[in-house]
């Protein structure tokens, strides 16, 4: 297929390019090196705030001056407290371990042969993200530290905050000797440019866009490499007949409260019918009293005041929201059968006493992760124990669930021999 | 986008969709049950031999008749002992451990959560085969062993030998009470029914394609799931300066003689001045003496009869065949570099006696395998000990090298709590 070349398309292969060299370069860095990179990136934001700051000042005016919401100024700007967090986390994830050489398994054959599992980089990551500047950061740490070089391109409302963190990124790649190709950032921001990367299948080894479902599925549908996906999630708790009332309401209100715009917040509560009978209308004013807007069905809705009708667009809604859809189910298999019919594969907790009903669960259910009594708030990376995450992957090939350094890592068999030959 | 239904499209969604149901009543299903069927399928192809033989033999005829060369035609005839030679195959896969509810990795976190990672099968494989009808009974054994259900969808010169095989497996799953579903064999066996499916990102969860690039390249280019792909491989064998010359010739007639029309032969040959001075002539004509062809650059051709001279298409090539590419480096970093330029990343081998040339190869050379004074043959699912594989897997991807029942899994975390809230 004969295609035109503009600008773009000579500009996406130069960046490929470099980005392909420099991870050549970066595979075989040590792990001393890479975390002398994130603490003098540590050091760097410090001594360069104030530089940090004026940038950010432009784009947080703009952002105002074009009638920007209160809530995404709100994630666009960065202050001097932020920008040491973001340090912090920085010198955190230098201090996981390194995934690079790791291996992962090996067993010795009986003509002697070693065969070993060995973890290495997987090479180039595409990272596109929406306007959080702080992300930049996070994201050219965990790539670096897993070996990979990163192509960054955040959105356009944070470009100066975006340009100015990238020169501090870059000036220490130099200063540690390292390829200041490890971490590009992509100068245009216009939709043309995304789209020219994404057909660099083979320059680039994987496409992580983090942003809202239209990115994600306009990225799935265009990229020419392996995606991550990150869509959110309509997450469930069970209240399993068995259920302590004290648990139940504590884990429900977490799930639904903590957080209510996070992908793993719970979206519907099923509840049996013998809890139901039991707590339901004492949990129902916990959750009011929170603020929750319930959504329920009919059995569910009797006796509740102010509880809505609820429809299926509602039990498949991820209302990102203090909105809880309610159904009660007879058995702990039509709460399986009903996540199955409505869930994303993300989260579901179940609240139980019964271990048959424990086992059944866990068992049947096929998500990202299946919570026994406990929040659905704790499937993330750190809570998980694998540090700082790219994100939550919804996924079944390659990565699931939590997004750490060891996701965004390949293998390659290495094999010791005495001379063996077949 | 509007699409036009035609007879197609219908057929295949409702394969995929009969595959779902089937492969989440497989997600449960015991590693005792699947171990009785694969023994009664391996019963099953002793007891229906004559009716397997004879459909076999109306493909070889028809095959036969259409000028289908010899080789060919060996690969898609059936006899006694290849069929009991797949029901052994089938017991072998049998007895492996069951991949299916493997706790991969745990941990108790401070909060008292019991995090484990916990082996699940991906869901729905597509696999797409060219004529040897053997790989209908391994393919099946491999996914169903796993947890998958699998479409099959073998090549149009074998669809009696297949149908016959097929029907086997699927009386012995409705005797095992598992769903007949799990194995489906398309009955289409045009180009465009292979497009349908494909199309069914929704329901299929992974396609496997095995054959020629063509193929390969058509599903990786039309799929919207992803694709384990098996290209076929650009060995290089080095020969490093201190190499001993007994261990480097058997290791290079090895790795290019043994079976020289497989993806982990060897196609090149790389040999460092100094050994090249000790004892290329001697090489030479031992590769010679098995029939290999060479081509060769200056330095290698000198004094040796019948070297022809090697272009860069040949360094390139795949010859599958008793041609070798040869050339004289004057370092193992070269070698890197040339492997790095020409290589396909599938399997590289050096032979040498220096620890720091063999940790340089090692970590530098980035294949799916990387050996150390061993063939480059042993790049293979049962050679590394994971028992019977689909492919040798080129992508960096999900899975790499040997692809055996492991790689064809996904993971969940599944988490143990007491209560606990964020």
């Amino acid at each position: 297929m004969a295609q035109v070349i503009t600008e773009l398309d000579v500009y996406a292969a130069e960046v490929g390019q470099r980005a392909r060299v420099a991870a050549q370069q970066l595979a075989t860095a040590t792990g001393e090196q890479k975390l002398r990179w994130l603490k003098r990136v540590a050091v760097g934001l410090r001594e360069n705030s104030r530089e940090i700051l004026a940038a950010n000042e432009v784009d947080v005016t703009a952002a105002e001056a074009n009638g920007t919401t209160g809530a995404m100024v709100d994630r666009l700007r960065l202050t001097e407290d932020r920008l040491a967090a973001v340090g912090d986390s920085v010198v955190e994830i230098g201090q996981l371990p390194d995934p690079v050489g790791e291996i992962m398994e090996s067993c010795r054959r009986p003509n002697g042969l070693l065969v070993t599992k060995v973890r290495v980089p997987l090479g180039v990551v595409f990272f596109i993200y929406e306007s959080r500047p702080n992300v930049t950061v996070d994201a050219a740490a965990l790539c670096v530290k897993s070996g990979n070089a990163v192509i960054l391109r955040g959105g356009s409302e944070a470009s100066n905050s975006n340009q100015a963190l990238h020169r501090v990124l870059v000036q220490c790649l130099e200063q540690e000797g390292l390829p200041a190709d490890a971490v590009q950032l992509v100068a245009m921001t216009d939709r043309a440019a995304v789209g020219e990367l994404l057909k660099l299948g083979n320059l680039i080894d994987v496409t992580v866009p983090r942003g809202g479902r239209s990115l994600i599925e306009r990225v799935a549908a265009e990229a020419t490499m392996p995606v991550i996906k990150h869509f959110d999630g309509v997450c469930h708790v069970y209240v399993d007949a068995s259920a302590d009332e004290k648990m139940a309401t504590d884990i429900v209100i977490n799930s639904k409260c903590h957080r209510p715009g996070v992908c793993n917040a719970a979206e519907s509560l099923l509840i049996h019918k013998d809890a139901a009978d039991r707590f339901w209308p004492a949990l129902a004013s916990c959750l009011q009293d929170a603020g929750v807007q319930l959504r329920c069905c009919p059995a569910s809705a009797k006796g509740i005041n102010d509880a809505q009708s609820a429809t299926d667009e509602d039990y498949a809604a991820e209302f990102l929201d203090l909105i809880l859809s309610v159904k009660v189910v007879d058995s702990v298999n039509d709460a399986i059968d009903h996540i199955r019919k409505f869930g994303s594969g993300h989260t579901e907790s179940i609240v139980t006493q019964d271990l048959n009903s424990a086992n059944t669960f866990q068992n049947q259910v096929d998500s990202s992760a299946v919570m026994l009594n406990a929040s659905t708030r704790f499937n993330d990376g750190g809570e998980f124990g694998l540090g700082a995450e790219i994100g939550i992957s919804t996924d079944r090939f390659h990565a699931r669930g939590p997004c750490g350094l060891r996701e965004i890592t390949s293998y390659k068999y290495v094999v010791h021999g005495t001379g063996q030959i077949r």
